[in-house]
């Protein structure tokens, strides 16, 4: 009977910890099959500086919590391994640590990169005469990773922004009269506009907010926007804008950065997107304008996280464990969507080759012609992944969140590197 | 039998709704007492321009909703009247409108301002011998009422806060040993902290975001501020800062201006305040850093609103009206709290002359004495008022917010300055 490592990769989510939850519980739960669970500290770093944590020591009842807990409960790190021919020491090392420990099962939760890692892993441990199952237990915001329909923690983000810009566009309306006209609200998505496309749930007509949605996917044309935002209040009194913080200009640099400017002492101004658009809005139109930038606000929601996107996200953390247990190697457990109307989904899953480095964009036809706003086919897509609230328990007026034992088990080995 | 109008003021919150539920449960209970009720569209200027709605159109399952929808269901408006000698006419015509629709009762949900404009209501009915009963509702995120011990709006912004501030050091803390450092999440709140101060309740002990609170009440000093952030990122690894848009430096000039730059063109680069303090950690301590603003979105958050919050609001609305109808005028309804642990409260009255144009500040005791984080005495303030929680319902996985038919009725009067 061998041990297990799992670990949490790149940025967190709202539902990441209940894909851990998935995890341990299917781990526990095959006591017979898998013996130690270790969590790695901060990702694949952990593994490497053999800083283990034994979940053994953690209470049934903290781990059911991490199921509504927000953010990386083990820690996670942005670190990608190199290839194999660059940093051979590193996954040598990796190894190293899985031999010590007795390790037979390798669970990475993350994105593109760690399906990656997780990928080199299994090849590494192969060449290196110590087999090894590893899976990769998928998770992203940004919804990019291709064979999966969609991706844990974004359903969360997506129900958190489309309700967010719900409840802006109530304010706005009732206020524009006399004061703001026009809101912006920044939202995450360098190269895809998923994130900026949810908000778009938010409105079942065109006079509902979002009236516009910035996509990174549309070349943003200044005169094209400011006509819009004219006609817009010209229309309903007011205009309720969705940037995502990718925009690009037809040169195809970031907006973000084609404004920035340096103060007197020569540094850069550090700003989102969302000013310089309010910054536009009001040399063109003289409107009155207010912005908001969500940041890790919207990853981290976990308050409003969409029941789908948690059921989901756990499932693909047991399931994960199920599958090694079955032999599988080099793969990931993904969401395929088996009917529309009433939504149903079941598990699947795919080898790491299929996957890694390999990103997913908007599908052109997700947006209107104009470039706008998203299609209903757009929406039919969106609409299951936010469908349900799970909301934590609450204490004391706040969120329940568990904040773990993280039990350190002695290191074995001299450290890395030495 | 006479009639009433009700009407809000002001930047609207997530229970100001809550309170209108409350005016017309009450109007429609005593309707041997009370005959027609109407909402003025926009405030006042719906008076003054003979925009009224009326509210009998409205259906019982859309009256009930308004409790849990966020924003200004009948329009709220920016828009003080002038003194009665700078402007008698507008006041005359408030009172001719009053005379056209037999009105006895006017109902006025807002902050400081409108409280000056109810009570001068009042005060030039009497004047023109048509005496009317003016009950001012309080409302206001600021929390910056005298007499009351919180204002409607408050809790409600002080949970989201909290929450987002608790959840966003969630984050932080899983993704500060290779990525961000620091986070900044700006906040309402010109010339009172109550809002930065809320962020407080979700640490319990020194290592639980937020590290370090800027208040608009302390001198924001750049030196200390920086050598704070450097302890506790060593201490902890991260830090987390909640600053409020008002922070001021030594001179009493807002940090938000003091750094403004322009652009190639000449044009002001309209920031907030989190980039520049964003912007001095960088600077200053090469740190890696992310910052968000919150902006409208924490006054609209009805699906986070403290559901003490929202029974206060809507209590205050009832109870109003039951005032009105036993014969008080020019007053405003206030919250007593009447026990610490458990929690009471109920509701007083006070006249509008001792409300009226007056400001509360935090108390310096509410502070601690680096003036980075919030005292016990502030915490048992505050708890009590992100109580309980009131989640709207939700419809196809956003919440059911509702849009009333708002009928207006013909106008009687010549247009208001023709």
């Amino acid at each position: 009977m061998q041990n297990a490592i799992y670990a949490q990769s790149g940025g967190v989510t709202s539902v990441i910890n209940a894909s851990a939850c998935g995890v341990i519980t299917a781990c526990l739960e095959n006591s017979d099959k898998i013996g130690t669970l270790y969590a790695a500290e901060n990702g694949i770093l952990g593994v490497l500086h053999e800083q283990l944590i034994d979940i053994s020591y953690e209470s049934s009842a903290d781990i059911a919590k991490l199921r509504h807990t927000p953010g990386g409960a083990f820690g996670s790190c942005r670190y990608k391994l190199k290839g194999l021919e660059q940093n051979r020491l590193e996954y040598e090392r990796l190894i190293e640590i899985f031999r010590a420990y007795d390790i037979g099962y390798f669970f990475y939760n993350g994105g593109n990169d760690s399906a990656d890692t997780c990928l080199k892993v299994s090849q590494i441990a192969d060449e290196l005469g110590y087999p090894i199952k590893a899976i990769h237990i998928p998770k992203t915001i940004d919804n990019d990773l291709v064979v999966t329909d969609n991706c844990p923690g974004f359903g969360s983000v997506a129900k958190y922004i489309a309700t967010s810009i719900c409840e802006a566009g109530f304010d706005l309306e009732s206020m524009c009269l006399t004061s703001t006209k026009v809101f912006i609200l920044e939202v995450m998505g360098r190269n895809a506009g998923w994130i900026a496309a949810s908000s778009g749930l938010a409105s079942s007509n065109e006079s509902e907010a979002p009236h516009i949605i910035l996509f990174p996917e549309i070349v943003f044309d200044e005169d094209l926007f400011i006509t819009k935002v004219d006609t817009i209040v010209k229309m309903y009194g007011y205009c309720v804008i969705t940037v995502s913080e990718g925009i690009k200009n037809k040169s195809g640099e970031l907006i973000s950065n084609s404004q920035q400017v340096t103060d007197d002492f020569g540094h850069k101004q550090l700003g989102g997107v969302a000013p310089i658009i309010a910054d536009i809005v009001k040399r063109r139109l003289n409107l009155k304008y207010h912005w908001a930038v969500a940041d890790y606000l919207q990853r981290s929601a976990r308050h409003i996280s969409s029941a789908i996107d948690v059921e989901q996200a756990y499932a693909l953390g047991f399931t994960g464990v199920k599958l090694a247990l079955i032999g599988h190697n080099a793969i990931m457990p993904y969401i395929k969507r088996i009917s529309q109307e009433p939504y149903g989904w079941e598990i699947d899953y795919a080898p790491l080759t299929e996957i890694a480095n390999k990103e997913k964009q908007m599908p052109r036809d997700f947006i209107t012609q104009d470039g706008f706003h998203i299609t209903n086919k757009c929406r039919d897509y969106l609409l299951p992944l936010i469908m349900g609230e799970d909301f934590p328990p609450f204490i004391n007026g706040l969120p329940d969140y568990v904040r773990l034992k993280k039990h350190k088990v002695q290191p074995k080995l001299p450290a890395f590197g030495s």
